[in-house]
């Protein structure tokens, strides 16, 4: 029996586009809708991300627990991570970028972990080179702007140690050979790694983990084994938020249920669509997707734009069509994209339609996808040179004292009561309309300016 | 198919004891001969343990080799474990006994893993309260009189880390789970945790998980995440030899297959027999022998006198037909243990001559007995009472300096190339005469002069 789509931490594939709708039933998540967006502006003072604002982060667990949370005064912290690889492209990116933007709106500090080990596990090779692979990436982890003061960066081959071991050994206590196989699809074939890794994943995502970087003022017991003990305070106490694609929503879900046993908390999870594949929406963007390879982040821009340019289209055949008809937003690769990486909703807004009623061909919008993504590309270069080995270094030191101070956020102009919808975005992805309940009446007034 | 004999990590039960000789068969070891034990006293010129003279260590793996690196001046290290518990008792103080032998034999550095985390997921219960037993459990192992200068103990669920984690996510990586369900017999139905175990027993039989302890001389290169690593000098040639019980040989086992494919050197075994529960030969001593407890280390001498008074006696029913018959030594308990605990070769072999004639009665042989770990237990409490929590902690400490000293051992007194039989034993248990090839004529030197 073939499914109609396959969604899971190791595969992502469908025949004719992601149903997401169906994925928030699957893996039991909830719709991030017009309020949530609304309180998180109002509680952080902080416009929605464009992410947010377009629907392409949708689904959510206990997200609005961390809202309340902060508005509380109390601190959470947010957790991704990343499996080091050699080819990271603008795929691999999106978690960081909307964690970065996490960072600056909850004030947080940021655990991420560089699954070295995961990578050595399941790909095989060589130990080592993982391991320089994890700093390799990390540069273009931190080329998204993370606060160096509240981010810590660390390699699990290298940095697995107490704290998060003693989880590791919870988790993996709480979980048969079994679980691991109905859950992930790890079956005794595959090696104890591998039905050993969940753990290590979900670990993290628990705050007694890092005690003496979520905790500095809670004071140390010296233990006989001079490992420290934190005493007084609870570290179990401040909620996790884990901002991810949606196909590693598997992971949390095991750690929400093991965390209840433990008296944990469990973790939030916000999560995001995936970058298609050049070649199509059925697909998300992989450096296995064949002849549609993804643009990688040190891609020249001569080789992204021959990409860009071989891109699915939703253009018509010729351009007498395409005038006549217009083009197909849903499926155009070149529209999708603008929808993840063009800042201004009302240019993206001009650009839909225009794209839409035939009056952009397919050239033109592959040509300003390449403007975008040339600036996004050459700024992220820029940044990435820019990072020292020292500053790299920092992030991976775990012994000095990470700094959150208060936040004095003037207020911005924020998006009214009115501009969401209940699916939660200002902006209708396949209209290609900044107020999707008034669509049509915008688009007449784009016409009329015309 | 009820079988004759189980013997694995988790289990040991006969029918009518133990046999060893199958045991060295279906583990693919090498018993220790004659030649063995006058090569090991020539090149340490330590003479021979009383376990080795008595066959009680019998059996091993490369254990020669450990003999001809010390002879080369090349050091090795020697490596053991314990996973800690409220209950321990004289068995398992053995393999510690013969390490610290060891050490001092081969002037060598000693590994210990405290393995809480094991224990946590094989018994369940509390991770914490494992971890405190690493610490009480220590004390008893310290107790030994390991060289605080040459051992470093460490509890695995504290102190996991780097280079360690590197060999356990590589053996994690060489091993499938079906592999350990054929090896090990823990299915997918287990937790993973368990089925994740043995890479975490096999991992510190390499040289370079603990480069920093054993080869302080190698230079450092700093690496850009702050771990050390190590350069100049092949961290991966010292030998390591592992004493323990022979149900623990599977695990090396395993870590000698995969040594090969990763070019480290194969660790080294040597391997003892069991000592038998009070109830008798068939199973060894064990907190779940049921009616038979044994012997803790924390017991009163009133206690143990009860216990050894109990134990199983090879004697005849009656003192008029023990004396006609004598007592059958190979089945009597009493006289086992002081195959383990009684130091004099000639006092021992006078005691089986007694006994076995029936000169000696039951009675009387479980009160030499007594006597004998009377001398022991009380000893030791003295030494665990003596091992201040600064002491404690030092063991712990993996930051201090390691110090090999050069030895200078004065000549000693060795036993000659006759006193070792081809069996690698100068002492006949069964028979209990020092000279198994000339016992007949000694028993008859002992009757003339009684």
């Amino acid at each position: 029996m073939e499914e109609e789509q396959i969604v899971n931490p190791w595969k992502v594939q469908s025949k004719s586009g992601i149903n997401y709708k169906k994925l928030i039933e699957h893996f039991g998540c909830n719709p991030i809708d017009g309020e949530i967006i609304k309180r998180f502006e109002c509680v952080t003072k902080m416009k929605a991300h464009k992410w947010l604002r377009r629907g392409l982060f949708f689904s959510h667990k206990d997200f609005t627990k961390c809202i309340d949370d902060f508005e509380k005064g109390k601190q959470i912290y947010l957790y991704t991570g990343r499996g080091p690889s050699g080819d990271m492209h603008f795929g691999h990116l999106l978690p960081f970028i909307f964690t970065k933007y996490l960072q600056d709106a909850f004030n947080a500090i940021v655990i991420i972990q560089m699954s070295d080990d995961e990578k050595y596990l399941f790909k095989g090779g060589d130990l080592e080179s993982y391991i320089n692979l994890t700093f390799d990436n990390a540069k273009d982890i931190i080329a998204c702007g993370f606060d160096v003061n509240k981010t810590y960066i660390f390699s699990n081959a290298n940095a697995i140690d107490t704290y998060l071991y003693h989880n590791i050994v919870k988790i993996d206590g709480s979980l048969s050979g079994n679980n691991i196989n109905s859950i992930f699809g790890l079956d005794a074939s595959r090696k104890v790694g591998e039905i050993a890794w969940p753990s290590k994943q979900i670990a993290p995502a628990y705050s007694n983990s890092f005690p003496d970087i979520l905790f500095p003022l809670c004071k140390y017991t010296t233990r006989i084994d001079k490992t420290k003990k934190y005493d007084g305070k609870d570290i179990n106490n401040m909620l996790c938020l884990v901002p991810m694609a949606i196909d590693q929503s598997p992971y949390f879900r095991v750690s929400r249920d093991i965390a209840e046993k433990f008296g944990y908390m469990k973790p939030c999870e916000i999560h995001s669509e995936f970058l298609p594949s050049l070649g199509g929406i059925a697909e998300k963007m992989s450096t296995t997707s064949g002849s549609y390879p993804p643009i990688y982040l040190n891609d020249t821009l001569e080789t992204m734009k021959k990409k860009i340019d071989k891109s699915f289209s939703g253009g018509k055949d010729t351009k007498e069509l395409h005038q006549l008809y217009g083009g197909n937003l849903h499926i155009d690769v070149a529209y999708q994209y603008l929808l993840y990486f063009e800042e201004d909703d009302k240019i993206l807004s001009e650009i839909a339609h225009k794209y839409r009623s035939g009056k952009m061909l397919t050239g033109d919008i592959k040509k300003k996808l390449f403007n975008v993504m040339t600036n996004i590309l050459e700024n992220h270069k820029k940044s990435r040179e820019n990072i020292s080995d020292d500053v790299l270094c920092r992030f991976f030191d775990r012994s000095r004292n990470f700094i959150i101070k208060p936040i004095n956020r003037k207020d911005i102009e924020l998006s009214t009561n009115d501009e969401y919808s209940k699916m939660g975005i200002n902006f209708d992805r396949t209209y290609g309309a900044i107020y999707p309940d008034g669509a049509q009446e915008y688009e007449q007034n784009l016409i009329d300016k015309m």
